[in-house]
């Protein structure tokens, strides 16, 4: 028996047990399918960005997610509204850099928000976590077109930072919390070509900090439910739009006995 | 040959024939599902919410669909502005009060526009309708966690308040003009697993009141039809994305035969 | 061997190998919708509106897609800033002027888009293209309740006022650059039951337009490989839901052989 493998089982169960509220303050792209993904794997979800209520509405959640997809000025400043709001009642907040890289306004954004938050968990691929770090990388529009040479150190340098546990998502995820490293290699090169799959996966993630503390855990724990559906779906698919469904319905069917003999994740460094 | 079914069936074909506007003011996250689901339906979409159109597209419509599901307070001034236009055609407005009771913005919010519009139908879950009256139920996000223990005299008191049809929409839905109450048992806990259920909903009660100026019989064919088409999906369904588009496509392709034989409705209280 | 359709083969496979950004300014209604089919295609999608960074996100881009589906003033002004950057690199622009005709605010945004920018192509419905050149076509929403009643003539008027290459899409779709004029005869009547296929449409055309510069070609192979991969859809669908799947799927998995044999287009007036 693997001891990490069961603990993801237990802690899927423990969402569906605890129902916690994931407040979303996201893009316009993905607010559909983040809600659905957030109802599928136990938990409940709102999206609210008006600067007179997010304060309120975080404060009854499990978990805050901050993704600055489509972001404005205004929708910062509410971002900045809610995490403090969440920092004070010791919510964790998940954030994840949509495009840092790709301007300027995004690039500084994500930074305002580490800076200016106590932010529990970083989710972005390789360009962006690159670019909030200054360790390279490229970023295309929302994709990265070059990776970070080191992902590890690149980790590592986010999390010592900013005393956050930075996740980079790609064929191999790589997650730090600055001093334990793991590795997730669940997933399914399907994921690339639908949009949004980095926004769910932050949503998965947050699904487990919701309901567990221990950051680094709680992130290998969505990494690995995320890939692993995503694997049981690529099975079915005739192509993007049935792997996306076949996804959504292998997020909410997803068993402890399918973890148990699927989940493909290790401590690089740390750990037990 | 059961009378109420078979109005219900008249109409649904009705919408096919007279093909309203349906003018949502509505949320993200629903957007496309509604658009969509109106299509479906038989009737046509339009999402406009600039304050320089809203008034001279909702007098284009047959109905108005206003659902401050992720609100700020524009969004709620341009709903007056096209609410007012809408009454001044008498031209139904239906209000989907989502996550009211789970930040005073959003309760207040809803209050306002019930307040200074002549609103036709309302409908909500439990709690929502509990806050809007201040008898009871709990709202977390958007979602009740705690029902009205009077379902009945709740939905009274909202539509003698306010001059509305009031609907609380649940395991069994229940409709109620201040004098006349419905009942409507159609429906299936997959709706449960997927978002934006109870805003597709309230687009179905729109394409109604867009034919029928009776608004109880109006919100019970929309709900009878909503809801019988779950449950026709859910036969077919893998999980909550599968059920999902087996749920458009019979609300697409519902019959009239499928209507008279799977409805289920019947009046509590008034009625022939 | 159809040359034409050679052509377009081979396009489809230019923007695989190229993978150009398309910069979307677009509704909430579509985007989802649109980022999904610029990956299927095999393009990289971004949607962003922000005045703070469009400027330097249309820069980076293959092409631009201004879509006012949802306008307000402050998206309209966005629009300006982004495509006077991609004017200064000629980027081209594709404008998909959606609910022209249906508000004065919806006609009026749309020709200051055409006259204060260098607009590449404009691909309405009959009503939207009749409204902005006031040659009749009703529109009702986002639909055309009248058509045109010469279509040809209501595209060349287009093409010649602001030097686009204009299409009117419908049953037969014209495109005309004010010389030449092809029509397209690929799509299905399935497409009227699904939101947004215009605006995807769109999305289709902008991928080509970002990898060939005559955007009467362009324009054409985008409507022949979407209208195509809807008469491969329609084979297999339940109803509009599965349709949509169905069509992703299609566009997702076209072949060069699929678009010899099955596409419809030719040239009405000059061409080769």
């Amino acid at each position: 028996m693997n001891e990490l493998y069961e603990k993801i089982a237990q802690l899927r169960e423990r969402i569906r047990q605890q129902r916690p509220l994931l407040h979303h303050i996201t893009n316009f792209v993905v607010m559909n399918d983040t809600a659905n993904i957030t109802l599928h794997i136990g938990a409940l979800p709102v999206m609210a960005h008006a600067r007179e209520e997010v304060g309120e509405m975080a404060q009854a959640a499990g978990a805050l997610v901050l993704n600055p997809g489509t972001l404005s000025p205004e929708w910062v400043e509410a971002m900045l509204v809610a995490g403090r709001a969440a920092n004070e009642l010791d919510i964790p907040i998940v954030l994840d850099p949509v495009g840092a890289g790709a301007t300027s306004l995004r690039t500084q954004s994500n930074l305002r928000l580490l800076r200016e938050l106590k932010v529990a968990i970083v989710r972005g691929n390789s360009g962006e976590i690159g670019a909030l770090t200054g360790l390279g990388g490229v970023v295309k529009g929302v994709e990265t077109v070059e990776e970070v040479k080191e992902p590890q150190q690149v980790a590592d340098a986010l999390a010592r930072q900013y005393g956050v546990t930075a996740a980079i998502t790609g064929p191999r995820d790589i997650i730090s919390d600055g001093e334990r490293v793991l590795a997730v290699d669940n997933g399914h090169a399907m994921l690339k070509t639908i949009t949004g799959t980095g926004c769910s996966a932050t949503t998965m993630i947050a699904a487990f900090a919701a309901v567990e503390r221990d950051y680094l855990l709680a992130t290998a724990a969505g990494l690995v439910c995320y890939g692993l559906a995503a694997e049981l779906a690529a099975a079915e698919a005739r192509g993007p739009a049935t792997f996306k469904a076949a996804l959504f319905d292998a997020i909410y069917n997803l068993s402890a006995e399918q973890i148990r003999r699927g989940a493909k994740a290790q401590y690089l460094r740390g750990g037990t």
